[in-house]
């Protein structure tokens, strides 16, 4: 008999499933990488900024140097932007990390965490790491049931995880229904609001969680550079709270968690408004072609407030694998969500608009 | 009164105090940073190979998109350098990533951890983050006493960590020690090799820890890039273990850990065995300036494997902290051992010639 290393909770993990790297699938199918149309990871299809790359050309003369651990000058860039004091800055790598450290800071084993179903996979990862026990919470029309999430709140409950806009539904909730909710958690459990898509936002959902971090001390804001900023092979993500909170991430925080080229870059991007604007108008035309065409189709989709739209391809629960096997031997990656109970829709990610039709006219083949 | 958040032993901890980066110094001390000499995180002092640079030149392109989460290149690269299968490969955000990987692996609340006196300061932070318990073995001639530990390890031990050379003090255990060592390690205990700094051992002391891994499925050999590859920027290291350990690493691994840019400078820079062995000469030769200083200003150090020097800088408790200040003042940063329980002593890491030269005409300043 061999011998087993760590404890159950550990053993029992079933490591996150990211989207197939492009190089992968043509390994696997035989494919041309260049001819690949990746909209698997909800990556900005634009690229990472040239203000980007610009910076991290200057930064390399300086890589063979560790990173600052403590992240002074994208600290001051993220102090300007939004007006919060360095104290109440987390950085990570990607916000992944946030997420990560939250659950760590937060929960021992056997306390609890909830969540809603058909939220984001990285949740019950980072809760199964720690032993925490999850109470996961049914959702009303694919996204948040705030009010069932209050009630479902027990006295060892720890953290409660809040995506908005979710992914991979692409829901939304308005701003002040999260306050009112916010209002109504115990403060001593921690709320993590997950605004890693909030930057595509149309200008009249948009609303300001940032002020509500100075009101509420349970509240951690992460936001991620992957996404709109277009730094996804970077990895740098950051999160907003209280010292209370802040304290004990960067407690726990590995000292160099954020690599010197990822900083670089941020500072960057962070400033780059045109481009941040050109992709969230990039979204909104690719999100008006992919849902025409769904609706042409008459494909079901669920409203997204995202990057991304989560799509019905058929009625039997061997649909959304099977359309993306098809996919992808045409060479399109995108993303099957049975392991979020949803085995008969595919997410598909918004691209340019060359391929987001690559795209349908694959799915219309694979439909057919 | 305020609430508190997260356990006790997460509270307590103390965050890792590195080396502080040069533009932080330039701040404080009102310093030209071109003229500032940094000796405080045992980096390369030839800075990233140009073949790594190149790598990231062609690798940005992509960065847009997430990283290959698998590592499937640079898993390539290992196993063609060292004939180990994929599947014992970990990838770690630095080997730091790797040895808090394995406190979360392995670890419990309540379960307790063996490392030496003077040994690395991640081994106490990872097991602080995990609620562990540590089992501290006194150090014997500034390095690690086997014997000590084996008489150490409790029922509920879970894990040790042994760094060889070690850091901060660079003593080493010949090969030949630590195998009879892990064949007295009970085989439910994980013994974490932690070889940071194994490229600048010298050809006669040199051993080949991976071929152990074959025998002993509770051994994991951590290894890091930022030291001889230049790489510490970028963040990046790794594990090799059998798949017992390495499928537990993997599950609790954050997906995308490793960035892009460091993955593609990792497979260059392990290629490059130019610049690996010029950086060992060149450690060679600082190591012989350093030392021979050292005897000619009467400062006792200890004999040091790796790429810095323990110093002695006083017979009083002060005297570290004392002469690091002056040293700040003069434009040179180095390491305050304190921490370490080392408040007399300093450690130096080796610089180019005349990086090396001032530093050791602060130092004799700084103590005149």
């Amino acid at each position: 008999m061999s011998i087993q290393f760590g404890p159950d909770y550990v053993r029992a993990i079933a490591p996150y499933q990211g989207g197939r790297p492009i190089a992968e699938v043509a390994r696997e199918f035989g494919l041309d990488e260049a001819r690949i149309v990746k909209l698997a990871s909800n990556e900005n299809p634009l690229g990472m900024p040239e203000s980007a790359k610009k910076a991290i050309a200057l930064a390399i003369a300086d890589a063979g140097r560790y990173p600052d651990g403590n992240g002074f000058e994208l600290k001051a860039a993220l102090t300007a932007k939004y007006g919060v004091p360095a104290e109440w800055i987390t950085l990570g790598n990607g916000s992944n990390d946030i997420l990560e450290l939250s659950a760590h800071a937060f929960v021992q084993p056997g306390q609890s965490v909830i969540y809603a179903q058909y939220s984001f996979a990285v949740y019950p990862l980072a809760t199964q790491a720690v032993g925490g026990r999850s109470l996961v919470v049914a959702a009303k029309d694919f996204g948040h049931d705030l009010e069932a999430m209050i009630d479902a709140i027990e006295d060892d409950t720890r953290l409660i995880f809040i995506a908005n806009p979710n992914n991979p539904t692409g829901t939304f909730i308005p701003g002040h229904e999260i306050e009112s909710f916010l209002k109504r958690v115990p403060p001593n459990v921690v709320v993590v609001l997950d605004e890693a898509y909030t930057e595509f936002l149309a200008p009249e959902l948009q609303y300001d969680s940032i002020a509500w971090v100075a009101q509420y001390p349970n509240l951690l804001v992460s936001r991620s550079m992957s996404k709109v900023y277009g730094l996804a092979g970077l990895r740098i993500g950051y999160g907003i709270a209280q010292p209370g909170i802040t304290d004990l991430l960067n407690r726990i925080r590995q000292p160099f968690n954020v690599n010197s080229l990822a900083q670089a870059a941020a500072i960057a991007a962070l400033n780059d408004t045109e481009f941040v604007k050109k992709s969230a108008e990039l979204n909104a035309a690719g999100y008006h072609q992919l849902t025409q065409a769904f609706d042409a189709l008459k494909l079901m989709y669920v409203p997204s407030c995202g990057n991304f739209v989560l799509v019905k391809v058929g009625d039997d629960d061997g649909a959304g694998a099977r359309i993306n096997l098809a996919l992808l031997k045409q060479g399109v990656i995108v993303r099957p969500v049975g392991n979020y109970g949803l085995p008969q829709w595919l997410r598909i990610s918004i691209g340019l608009e060359e391929e987001n039709a690559i795209c349908l006219a694959a799915l219309k083949k694979a439909l057919a």
